[in-house]
């Protein structure tokens, strides 16, 4: 197996974990979470949206958060804004990154932002401008890459197509986003090697969904490909939107627990990820989905004298 | 990246699932759950253990199991034996496939049957000179391949030599298992390759846990490698037992779901298993970890008027 030395591991949980949670998670937790991550080695944590509070309540307390977070030496904590407005209310705090969002299915952008994909990509336009004059840097998302819960197949050339489009208007970043979790890995590996045509996979960015079990596999298939940045939610936080019950991201934990394994480095102290993850579970009651750190966790409590 | 047409699902649940768990499960549910499995075109069904009723009472019953199962044409009804005294009860039943079972982690049969690895070969000698008089098929299992939790690393030597005496002293197949779900993609690629230079891959299974999620990862590595079957236990069943709270088994769920997506044939209906797993689950109350089980099911209920 061809695979690398090390990899960037893309912490969502705070903004696309708790996004698609069903409770609002106290500021207190979300804040003391996020400086747990950071203490842990997390290189980039998206911590929050500026997506408006109707869409998104989960989130309401974006500014909050920002401005309650001890930021460590060489993170990143980039924030999801979705228009001018939302960047607006981002610039009001210390805010050094951003990401934008667009999508490969044409039903699905139409039905979550009501555009077409090319309507999405010119209003980012002008949030391009702002962030560029504001000297931030920008990462792009293209969800239901591998599949759409409306039109169900999704073409790999729309993937391509919507890829250089935000590469185009400046994103320095794309993540190609398995929104619903049906990638397989012989996907994950013909979508990357066309990606690998026109772009230089070091601005690629795979964002993986366990709902069935395969984030990791497609991780390997990934790594196989070329990918060296992977996002992943602390926890396997955030359910699925379109399956209730089903699970959401790939789960840091899961993820790092296997490159360590694999001698990849990624630069992330396990034990003090499990403890930031254990935190969060203890001061909110949430369920955590990720294997790795059940595991870890009845490990740790079968290391303590009874 | 290289695939085969077709792969054998080999389910483990009945035996393996169910000698994991905390509680009994009543005989006549489990009866009903191999049946529905056989309907939904299952194989090869590991349908209960022959072990000691002391040693695992929640198998108690293995008699009663094999005289009330309806057997479909063509599906193999393998139960696990420990000795001469348990092939002798499971003669007492229609039986016409056995497993035995051994480690290639020295610590681990030690404390798990008191035991060398030699000494376990040698005590199979008369129930493979008895299984073979009465023409019955051997598989073997080596646990503890990739990782025991004892001693730790494990040697692939060892695995490549204990693998041998077992096809030496008469198994068809034997099942390479990562016993605590510690084995990454990449160990897995090697200790298949290791194996391939001694023997042919079409004797050889992967008996994968999904302890840290890495279970459908490592079934691609083993498919890449050549590998053709894999064990698996629908629903997920099966904790592990050396992390009390952590998973088991790869989920049958997961690895048909993904194969299904792979154009891999298994000759399984997917949605016959999910339906035998449900119907377990409602009858005992068991919870089931497999997330495809999981994410189906919720489409399933999704799609139900409310």
């Amino acid at each position: 197996m061809q695979l690398p030395e090390r990899v960037t591991v893309y912490e969502v949980g705070p903004r696309d974990g708790f996004q698609n949670l069903a409770r609002f998670v106290p500021t207190d937790s979300k804040i003391a979470f996020i400086n747990a991550l950071s203490a842990a080695g997390l290189p980039a944590i998206e911590a929050t949206s500026f997506v408006s509070p109707q869409w998104v309540p989960q989130l309401a307390d974006a500014r909050e958060v920002m401005e309650g977070i001890e930021r460590g030496q060489g993170i990143r904590y980039p924030v999801l804004v979705p228009n001018l407005t939302g960047l607006e209310r981002a610039l009001d705090t210390d805010v050094r990154e951003i990401a934008v969002f667009t999508a490969a299915s044409e039903t699905f952008n139409r039905r979550n932002i009501n555009a077409t994909i090319d309507e999405s990509i010119d209003r980012f336009r002008p949030v391009m401008a702002r962030a560029a004059s504001m000297g931030l840097r920008v990462r792009g998302y293209v969800s239901t890459a591998f599949g759409c819960p409306y039109q169900g197949d999704v073409d790999p050339g729309a993937v391509v197509r919507v890829t250089g489009d935000l590469f185009e208007v400046g994103c320095s970043e794309v993540s190609i986003g398995d929104t619903i979790g049906v990638a397989d890995p012989a996907q994950v590996h013909s979508v990357v090697a066309q990606l690998q045509r026109h772009f230089d996979l070091g601005g690629i960015a795979l964002h993986l969904h366990d709902t069935y079990g395969r984030g990791l596999a497609n991780v390997v298939a990934g790594l196989e490909a070329g990918v060296r940045t992977f996002d992943s939610a602390a926890g396997g936080l955030g359910g699925c939107p379109y399956a209730r019950g089903a699970t959401g991201n790939l789960a840091t934990e899961d993820l790092v627990a296997m490159l360590d394994q694999m001698n990849i480095r990624t630069g992330i102290d396990l034990t003090a990820l499990v403890a930031a993850t254990s935190a969060l579970a203890a001061s909110t009651g949430l369920r955590m989905p990720s294997r790795a750190f059940e595991a870890l966790r009845a490990q740790q409590r079968a290391l303590i004298p009874a």
